[in-house]
Protein backbone atom coordinates (compact mmCIF):
# COMPACT_ATOMS: atom_id res chain seq x y z
CA UNK A 1 0.00 0.00 0.00
CA UNK A 2 1.44 3.34 -0.80
CA UNK A 3 1.63 6.07 1.46
CA UNK A 4 -0.77 8.66 2.06
CA UNK A 5 -0.71 12.57 2.64
CA UNK A 6 -3.30 14.00 4.94
CA UNK A 7 -6.02 14.86 2.54
CA UNK A 8 -6.25 11.53 1.26
CA UNK A 9 -7.45 10.16 4.83
CA UNK A 10 -11.34 9.98 5.47
CA UNK A 11 -12.60 10.33 9.06
CA UNK A 12 -14.36 6.68 9.26
CA UNK A 13 -11.92 4.79 6.87
CA UNK A 14 -10.52 1.70 8.92
CA UNK A 15 -7.50 -0.55 7.64
CA UNK A 16 -6.35 -3.96 9.44
CA UNK A 17 -2.95 -4.93 10.64
CA UNK A 18 -0.89 -8.11 9.60
CA UNK A 19 -0.70 -10.19 12.85
CA UNK A 20 2.04 -10.94 15.20
CA UNK A 21 2.92 -12.31 18.42
CA UNK A 22 5.40 -11.95 21.15
CA UNK A 23 7.70 -15.19 22.49
CA UNK A 24 8.19 -15.71 26.48
CA UNK A 25 11.65 -14.24 25.30
CA UNK A 26 10.69 -10.64 24.22
CA UNK A 27 8.49 -10.44 26.51
CA UNK A 28 10.97 -11.13 29.76
CA UNK A 29 13.88 -9.13 27.86
CA UNK A 30 11.49 -6.01 27.62
CA UNK A 31 10.26 -6.14 30.58
CA UNK A 32 13.77 -6.24 32.14
CA UNK A 33 14.21 -3.22 30.63
CA UNK A 34 11.40 -1.10 31.41
CA UNK A 35 8.69 -2.90 33.25
CA UNK A 36 10.46 -5.44 36.11
CA UNK A 37 7.00 -6.42 37.95
CA UNK A 38 6.59 -9.30 38.98
CA UNK A 39 3.79 -10.75 36.34
CA UNK A 40 6.53 -9.76 33.88
CA UNK A 41 9.61 -11.43 34.64
CA UNK A 42 8.77 -13.75 37.34
CA UNK A 43 7.35 -17.50 36.65
CA UNK A 44 6.45 -18.83 39.81
CA UNK A 45 4.84 -15.48 40.85
CA UNK A 46 3.19 -14.71 37.68
CA UNK A 47 1.45 -18.70 37.96
CA UNK A 48 0.11 -18.16 41.54
CA UNK A 49 -1.29 -14.35 40.55
CA UNK A 50 -4.53 -13.54 38.65
CA UNK A 51 -3.61 -14.02 35.00
CA UNK A 52 -1.90 -17.64 35.39
CA UNK A 53 1.23 -16.89 33.85
CA UNK A 54 3.61 -14.18 32.34
CA UNK A 55 1.79 -11.31 30.73
CA UNK A 56 3.12 -8.29 28.87
CA UNK A 57 4.00 -5.26 29.81
CA UNK A 58 1.40 -2.93 28.78
CA UNK A 59 4.19 -1.04 27.44
CA UNK A 60 5.19 -3.63 24.99
CA UNK A 61 1.54 -4.50 23.94
CA UNK A 62 1.78 -0.90 22.79
CA UNK A 63 5.03 -0.50 20.91
CA UNK A 64 4.47 -3.80 19.27
CA UNK A 65 0.76 -2.18 18.35
CA UNK A 66 2.31 1.04 16.69
CA UNK A 67 4.58 -1.03 14.71
CA UNK A 68 1.72 -3.13 13.44
CA UNK A 69 0.14 -0.19 12.49
CA UNK A 70 3.24 1.37 10.95
CA UNK A 71 3.68 -1.78 9.10
CA UNK A 72 0.25 -1.43 7.20
CA UNK A 73 2.78 1.64 5.17
CA UNK A 74 0.29 4.30 5.17
CA UNK A 75 2.00 7.17 6.62
CA UNK A 76 5.37 5.41 5.95
CA UNK A 77 6.71 8.61 3.58
CA UNK A 78 4.41 11.17 4.84
CA UNK A 79 4.38 10.92 8.76
CA UNK A 80 6.40 13.72 10.32
CA UNK A 81 6.44 13.31 14.13
CA UNK A 82 4.22 11.56 16.57
CA UNK A 83 2.23 14.26 18.78
CA UNK A 84 1.39 11.82 21.76
CA UNK A 85 -1.48 9.35 22.61
CA UNK A 86 -5.33 10.07 24.42
CA UNK A 87 -7.46 7.06 26.10
CA UNK A 88 -4.62 4.25 26.06
CA UNK A 89 -6.61 1.26 27.55
CA UNK A 90 -4.94 -2.00 28.33
CA UNK A 91 -8.17 -3.99 28.77
CA UNK A 92 -7.14 -7.95 28.68
CA UNK A 93 -3.54 -9.73 29.33
CA UNK A 94 -1.50 -10.96 26.68
CA UNK A 95 0.41 -13.94 26.63
CA UNK A 96 3.53 -15.13 25.14
CA UNK A 97 2.21 -16.41 21.54
CA UNK A 98 -0.62 -14.32 21.47
CA UNK A 99 -1.27 -13.47 17.79
CA UNK A 100 -1.91 -9.70 18.22
CA UNK A 101 -3.68 -7.58 15.36
CA UNK A 102 -4.34 -4.14 15.04
CA UNK A 103 -7.51 -2.76 13.39
CA UNK A 104 -7.22 1.17 12.62
CA UNK A 105 -9.98 3.94 12.06
CA UNK A 106 -9.28 7.60 11.17
CA UNK A 107 -11.15 9.59 13.63
CA UNK A 108 -9.71 13.46 12.88
CA UNK A 109 -8.07 15.03 9.86
CA UNK A 110 -6.73 18.43 10.56
CA UNK A 111 -5.18 20.99 8.44
CA UNK A 112 -2.26 23.10 10.45
CA UNK A 113 -4.14 26.77 10.35
CA UNK A 114 -0.31 27.66 10.79
CA UNK A 115 1.61 25.74 9.01
CA UNK A 116 0.24 24.68 4.80
CA UNK A 117 2.20 21.73 4.28
CA UNK A 118 1.38 19.11 7.14
CA UNK A 119 -1.44 18.81 9.66
CA UNK A 120 -3.28 16.11 12.42
CA UNK A 121 -4.06 12.72 11.84
CA UNK A 122 -6.23 11.13 14.47
CA UNK A 123 -6.38 7.20 14.95
CA UNK A 124 -8.50 5.16 17.01
CA UNK A 125 -6.25 1.83 17.59
CA UNK A 126 -7.94 -1.55 18.58
CA UNK A 127 -5.65 -4.11 19.43
CA UNK A 128 -6.60 -8.22 19.16
CA UNK A 129 -5.80 -11.34 20.28
CA UNK A 130 -5.98 -14.57 18.06
CA UNK A 131 -9.67 -15.06 20.12
CA UNK A 132 -10.90 -11.76 18.92
CA UNK A 133 -10.85 -10.28 22.19
CA UNK A 134 -9.62 -6.08 22.44
CA UNK A 135 -6.62 -6.50 24.64
CA UNK A 136 -5.54 -2.63 23.74
CA UNK A 137 -7.38 0.36 22.83
CA UNK A 138 -5.61 4.03 22.16
CA UNK A 139 -5.79 7.39 19.93
CA UNK A 140 -2.37 7.75 18.38
CA UNK A 141 -2.16 11.49 16.92
CA UNK A 142 0.47 12.29 14.49
CA UNK A 143 1.85 15.02 12.24
CA UNK A 144 1.65 14.14 8.73
CA UNK A 145 2.41 16.14 5.20
CA UNK A 146 0.17 17.49 2.79
CA UNK A 147 0.52 17.41 -0.77
CA UNK A 148 1.97 20.34 -1.86
CA UNK A 149 1.91 22.58 -5.52
CA UNK A 150 5.65 21.53 -7.23
CA UNK B 1 11.45 3.83 50.26
CA UNK B 2 9.21 1.44 50.87
CA UNK B 3 6.16 0.49 48.69
CA UNK B 4 2.64 2.08 49.86
CA UNK B 5 -0.75 1.10 50.01
CA UNK B 6 -3.97 3.28 48.01
CA UNK B 7 -4.52 5.60 50.78
CA UNK B 8 -1.26 6.40 52.23
CA UNK B 9 -1.14 9.05 48.99
CA UNK B 10 -2.11 12.27 49.11
CA UNK B 11 -3.58 14.30 45.73
CA UNK B 12 -0.65 16.59 44.82
CA UNK B 13 2.26 14.33 46.53
CA UNK B 14 5.42 15.00 44.61
CA UNK B 15 8.25 12.23 43.63
CA UNK B 16 11.13 12.52 41.41
CA UNK B 17 13.35 9.59 40.19
CA UNK B 18 16.74 9.09 39.47
CA UNK B 19 18.13 9.45 35.82
CA UNK B 20 18.92 7.18 33.26
CA UNK B 21 19.92 8.06 29.41
CA UNK B 22 19.14 5.71 26.03
CA UNK B 23 22.22 5.04 24.22
CA UNK B 24 22.28 5.33 20.22
CA UNK B 25 22.70 1.29 20.31
CA UNK B 26 19.75 1.14 22.92
CA UNK B 27 17.80 3.69 20.54
CA UNK B 28 18.61 1.51 17.42
CA UNK B 29 17.44 -1.57 18.61
CA UNK B 30 14.28 -0.33 20.25
CA UNK B 31 12.89 1.00 16.79
CA UNK B 32 14.02 -1.45 14.74
CA UNK B 33 11.78 -3.76 16.78
CA UNK B 34 9.16 -1.25 17.16
CA UNK B 35 9.29 1.92 15.28
CA UNK B 36 11.19 1.54 12.17
CA UNK B 37 11.10 5.16 10.74
CA UNK B 38 13.89 7.08 9.81
CA UNK B 39 14.64 9.29 12.51
CA UNK B 40 15.05 6.76 15.10
CA UNK B 41 17.07 4.34 12.57
CA UNK B 42 19.21 5.92 10.03
CA UNK B 43 21.75 8.01 10.67
CA UNK B 44 22.10 9.93 7.49
CA UNK B 45 18.03 10.68 7.05
CA UNK B 46 18.34 11.65 10.51
CA UNK B 47 21.10 14.02 10.25
CA UNK B 48 19.11 15.94 7.47
CA UNK B 49 15.83 15.85 8.72
CA UNK B 50 14.51 18.27 11.33
CA UNK B 51 15.92 17.06 14.54
CA UNK B 52 19.78 17.16 13.33
CA UNK B 53 20.44 13.13 14.68
CA UNK B 54 18.50 10.04 15.71
CA UNK B 55 16.05 10.44 18.19
CA UNK B 56 14.71 7.83 20.36
CA UNK B 57 11.41 6.34 20.06
CA UNK B 58 8.37 8.23 21.72
CA UNK B 59 7.35 4.64 22.95
CA UNK B 60 10.84 3.86 24.40
CA UNK B 61 11.13 7.25 25.86
CA UNK B 62 7.53 6.36 27.17
CA UNK B 63 8.76 3.03 28.26
CA UNK B 64 11.68 4.32 29.89
CA UNK B 65 9.60 6.80 31.63
CA UNK B 66 7.98 4.10 33.30
CA UNK B 67 10.80 2.28 34.74
CA UNK B 68 12.07 5.59 36.33
CA UNK B 69 8.95 5.96 37.84
CA UNK B 70 8.45 2.44 38.91
CA UNK B 71 12.32 2.24 40.46
CA UNK B 72 10.88 5.05 42.91
CA UNK B 73 9.31 2.20 44.75
CA UNK B 74 6.23 3.95 45.49
CA UNK B 75 4.01 1.09 44.32
CA UNK B 76 6.01 -2.15 43.89
CA UNK B 77 4.54 -4.59 46.04
CA UNK B 78 1.02 -2.61 46.08
CA UNK B 79 0.16 -2.45 42.08
CA UNK B 80 -1.98 -4.75 40.63
CA UNK B 81 -2.17 -3.81 37.20
CA UNK B 82 -2.07 -0.86 34.83
CA UNK B 83 -5.29 0.67 33.62
CA UNK B 84 -3.97 2.41 31.01
CA UNK B 85 -2.55 6.48 30.17
CA UNK B 86 -4.35 9.85 29.58
CA UNK B 87 -2.63 12.70 27.52
CA UNK B 88 0.42 11.13 26.59
CA UNK B 89 2.26 13.75 24.75
CA UNK B 90 5.78 14.08 23.39
CA UNK B 91 7.18 17.13 23.77
CA UNK B 92 10.75 17.46 22.55
CA UNK B 93 12.79 15.30 21.29
CA UNK B 94 14.85 12.79 23.05
CA UNK B 95 18.86 12.12 21.68
CA UNK B 96 21.31 9.71 22.56
CA UNK B 97 22.48 10.23 26.22
CA UNK B 98 20.29 12.86 27.22
CA UNK B 99 19.94 11.93 30.89
CA UNK B 100 15.89 11.86 31.77
CA UNK B 101 14.38 11.87 35.20
CA UNK B 102 10.79 11.31 35.95
CA UNK B 103 8.54 14.04 37.98
CA UNK B 104 5.59 12.46 39.35
CA UNK B 105 2.73 13.80 40.92
CA UNK B 106 -0.55 12.32 42.48
CA UNK B 107 -3.77 13.57 40.30
CA UNK B 108 -6.42 11.41 41.81
CA UNK B 109 -6.54 8.83 44.81
CA UNK B 110 -9.99 6.45 43.99
CA UNK B 111 -11.03 3.37 46.45
CA UNK B 112 -13.19 1.09 44.45
CA UNK B 113 -16.95 0.74 45.06
CA UNK B 114 -17.00 -2.55 44.42
CA UNK B 115 -14.05 -4.37 45.74
CA UNK B 116 -13.22 -2.82 48.63
CA UNK B 117 -8.82 -4.35 48.61
CA UNK B 118 -8.11 -1.52 45.55
CA UNK B 119 -9.04 1.71 44.58
CA UNK B 120 -7.43 3.62 41.54
CA UNK B 121 -4.55 5.77 41.28
CA UNK B 122 -3.60 8.54 38.67
CA UNK B 123 -0.16 10.01 38.31
CA UNK B 124 0.69 13.47 36.32
CA UNK B 125 4.17 12.05 34.85
CA UNK B 126 6.79 14.48 33.26
CA UNK B 127 9.86 13.45 31.84
CA UNK B 128 12.90 15.93 31.86
CA UNK B 129 16.10 15.73 29.90
CA UNK B 130 19.16 17.26 31.49
CA UNK B 131 18.46 20.77 30.02
CA UNK B 132 14.94 20.43 32.42
CA UNK B 133 13.48 20.52 29.72
CA UNK B 134 10.10 18.34 29.47
CA UNK B 135 10.39 15.79 26.05
CA UNK B 136 7.25 13.79 27.71
CA UNK B 137 3.98 14.69 29.84
CA UNK B 138 1.53 11.55 30.78
CA UNK B 139 -0.93 10.30 33.33
CA UNK B 140 -0.31 6.62 34.24
CA UNK B 141 -3.60 5.40 36.10
CA UNK B 142 -3.14 1.95 37.61
CA UNK B 143 -4.91 -0.23 40.18
CA UNK B 144 -3.03 -0.16 43.69
CA UNK B 145 -3.99 -2.41 46.68
CA UNK B 146 -5.54 -1.06 50.00
CA UNK B 147 -4.73 -2.06 53.02
CA UNK B 148 -7.26 -4.55 54.50
CA UNK B 149 -7.57 -5.34 58.58
CA UNK B 150 -5.68 -8.62 58.83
Amino acid sequence: MHSRFLDEFTVGEKFSSRKASLSEGQILDFAMMYDPQHMHIDHQAAESGPFGGIIASGFQTLSLSFRLFYDMGLVTQTNIIGVGMDEVRWTKPVYPKDALRVDAEVLEVRPSKSKPDRGTLRWQVSTRNHRDEIVMTAQLIMIVRRQTEA
